[in-house]
């Protein structure tokens, strides 16, 4: 059902090209709609979060404060899930706080031979919002993965909001956000709830950044208040690609296929082997799980507008190109040597490496991040991390020697540039005239 | 004629949040323009190019070659600049690198107790397109600090775009660019430059990413490519602020917070001192030096509207928290001891430490970069550096025995969020039911 690519066949090149070209994501009109409920919310506050979520989430919060999820609800969640749940979650959680230790950046300074002390300091966003979509998409797997790199970065304050449909929560992605160590809730969603993260309201301290998945109106939110917050990328439909030679159980890949287009009509799961015989065992295989699968209608719609089956002469020698043109959110590579694969190619999200490792177990447990860079900008980005809560700061630091030393070379380069006060800067404290520049300086140039 | 305020003085809180709150900037309405402008490149591509350069840059290409500036021309452009310059661009050159590369991020892989291996691995960015402003604002010195991290980061393909109206461009420009390392040059600019290099031409292939400053022209560009590409941050206007003892030269101050006020008439120069009388002096210093300095229409615009002197009891115990509202692009520590100033702050883009590092320096020699974040964004986000040339992959591998210990956690939460197919492509190797899954699985479960 999914088309088929043959690397050998004529007119190869430009089917490749066209299903890389497919549009997937329907552009959605909303900006304006957002930017109204944007603008009402900065000029009403609370006021605007409960008429609008009386309107969109069908309940109306009883007071300000009712907006809030107080702590106590969110420490008994817990009590109201499965055991079991809560001890995979736990599992989970604990995994993916290892993983994201191992990122911590490290600060450097160093003097050099001229003296000049230069280094680099990392340090954690004040406070971060999380968006935790409702309904069907509520996730508890999500809310671990957007919430723990931000706390192993050090943000001080953590903030959730999460819609309620009907005022309806599950109690399990509540239970994550208590592991995670989420410090506030809000059961607020859409346009309205970034926009109260992004500006503040008068029960809602601002935030620094805001991450976490959401439909079309909370990410055209998102990019409408990026600048005055930070965000993270604009998560677009998943993306599987397996790299599989002809030792596979097609089952197996079949399952992993469908676990990317179960997410989303919109998904594209594409297999890349160098084995025929396979090809037609994996399409028989989808075809076989699909009868079976309780997201079978969102699933054969990806596979069939977006799925694809490209079999090569050699996997090592003509797959890695191909991948990186694809640049995949997700790639599992089912062959004998997955590090000598893994090596060569240079763009995707995440890399599962061998035949028992489906991408799935890297959605949940695995420790990495499975919020990942989608439709082809794994090639200049990267999935959501511990650098995404902290930033940079650029330690600069001179004594009268040095600035003698580097400091000529600046005033040189300020008077080519057309810029007297950067050289006046320098030159007055160097005692030399900034070149090109009319007027001799008035300030008294110190010791 | 810059604004005063007294921290002890009644209304503080107030005309402190006002002055956070001042829209420097005028937003501008070039949208549709630059869609359009976008659209017809990628439609005609280099008879777009060139007809777009006749009309903004009065002149007409004679050819798609003729878009491109030659490697000969870029090497032979030292000749025409004066040596002293070219050896201060070296110099400047060689100590940018060596600060980049100290940024360059570590791999980590480890196996842990599970026998799970997990790992994050950097690659740079194929190709880079590094936009450079032609005219008044053609400063080689962003040249360099905009192409080094990309060379430094591994970038294959640094393509750089300048526009050269009436078809004039400043050698030193070219030198830095040579200098630097940049692989491809051409002379276009504008939206049209931007479009080039997100969508490619017939004569220029498309980047992965693209950094440097423009006008509202190519700052609305980038965003508007973002997503196909990816682009540094949208530069605003500089800001410098100055925490300063009353053991400074005045002038010294004047010539720093004039040295950010030069830029751009909406750029924001602030002083916080603990003396009175230093407040005083350096408001004098800077009337005094206005009056001597070629760019003294902009600065002086920019002063009036937008600086500051601030004054407070006790540097130390106050300054660091008005720094972290105010987030600046360069913040200098003018203190007797500025590593412990420096280190009660949590936002600035860049730190310099002492009297003895004006903001000069670092622009041109310090080694750091001299792309900051500025609007306050140092909150959120950091300056240009080697990582913005890189992304991260993560890496994941199961063997039969780990994803038996950690598969079922998996199997339990796929189950829990209703995808049957991320369930079962961890059941399949594992033997094991789905939970909620109405069907028994129907593929081989393999060894």
């Amino acid at each position: 059902m999914a088309r088929e690519l043959i690397s050998t066949a004529p007119g190869f090149d430009g089917a490749f090209a066209a299903l890389l070209e497919t549009q997937r994501e329907a552009a959605s009109a909303v900006d304006q709609t957002v930017a109204e409920i944007i603008a009402d919310v900065r000029a009403r506050g609370d006021a605007a979060l409960i008429e609008l979520t009386a309107r969109f989430d069908r309940f109306t919060p009883e007071s300000p404060e009712d907006l809030r999820i107080g702590p106590d609800e969110i420490a008994a969640a817990a009590e109201r899930c499965d055991p079991a749940l809560i001890d995979a979650l736990k599992l989970a959680a604990q995994r993916i706080r290892a993983y994201h230790e191992a990122q911590k950046p490290a600060d450097f300074e160093t003097t050099d031979a001229d003296g000049v002390r230069a280094g680099m300091r990392w340090r954690p966003v004040s406070a971060a919002g999380l968006y935790v979509p409702g309904g069907t998409a509520a996730y508890p797997s999500s809310v671990l993965m957007n919430a723990l790199p931000a706390k192993v970065a050090g943000v001080g304050r953590l903030v959730m909001v999460v819609p309620t449909p009907d005022r309806v929560l599950n109690p399990l992605v509540l239970a994550a956000a208590h592991l995670a160590g989420v410090d506030e809730a809000y059961r607020i969603g859409g346009a309205q709830a970034v926009a109260a993260l992004a500006h503040g309201t008068q029960t809602i301290a601002p935030v620094d950044k805001i991450v976490g998945p959401g439909n079309a109106y909370v990410a055209t939110a998102k990019r409408q208040v990026f600048g005055t917050v930070g965000i993270d990328m604009i998560a677009g439909p998943s993306e599987i690609l397996i790299v599989a030679d002809g030792d596979n159980d097609p089952a197996w890949l079949a399952a992993d296929l469908l676990s990317q287009a179960e997410h989303d009509a919109a998904a594209q799961a594409i297999l890349i082997t160098d084995d025929p015989l396979l090809a037609r065992r994996v399409a028989q295989a989808v075809d076989s799980l699909l009868k079976t699968l309780p997201r079978a209608d969102i699933a054969t719609r990806s596979w069939q507008a977006n799925g694809a089956i490209i079999v090569v002469e050699d996997l090592y020698d003509e797959a890695p190109a191909l991948v990186d043109r694809i640049a995949p959110e997700h790639l599992e590579l089912a062959v004998d040597d997955p590090d000598r694969l893994a090596d060569k190619v240079n763009h995707a999200g995440a890399i599962f490496l061998g035949r028992f490792t489906p991408e799935a177990v890297g959605d949940y447990v695995g420790g990495p991040n499975h919020v990942l860079p989608t439709a082809r900008s794994a090639r200049f980005s990267s999935g959501l991390g511990v650098l995404d809560f902290m930033k940079r700061t650029s330690l600069l630091g001179c004594d009268a020697d040095s600035l003698r030393r580097i400091g000529p070379a600046a005033l040189a380069l300020a008077g080519a540039e057309g810029l007297h006060a950067h050289g006046l800067s320098v030159g007055l404290r160097l005692n030399m005239p900034v070149p090109g520049m009319p007027a001799a300086p008035t300030g008294d140039p110190g010791d």
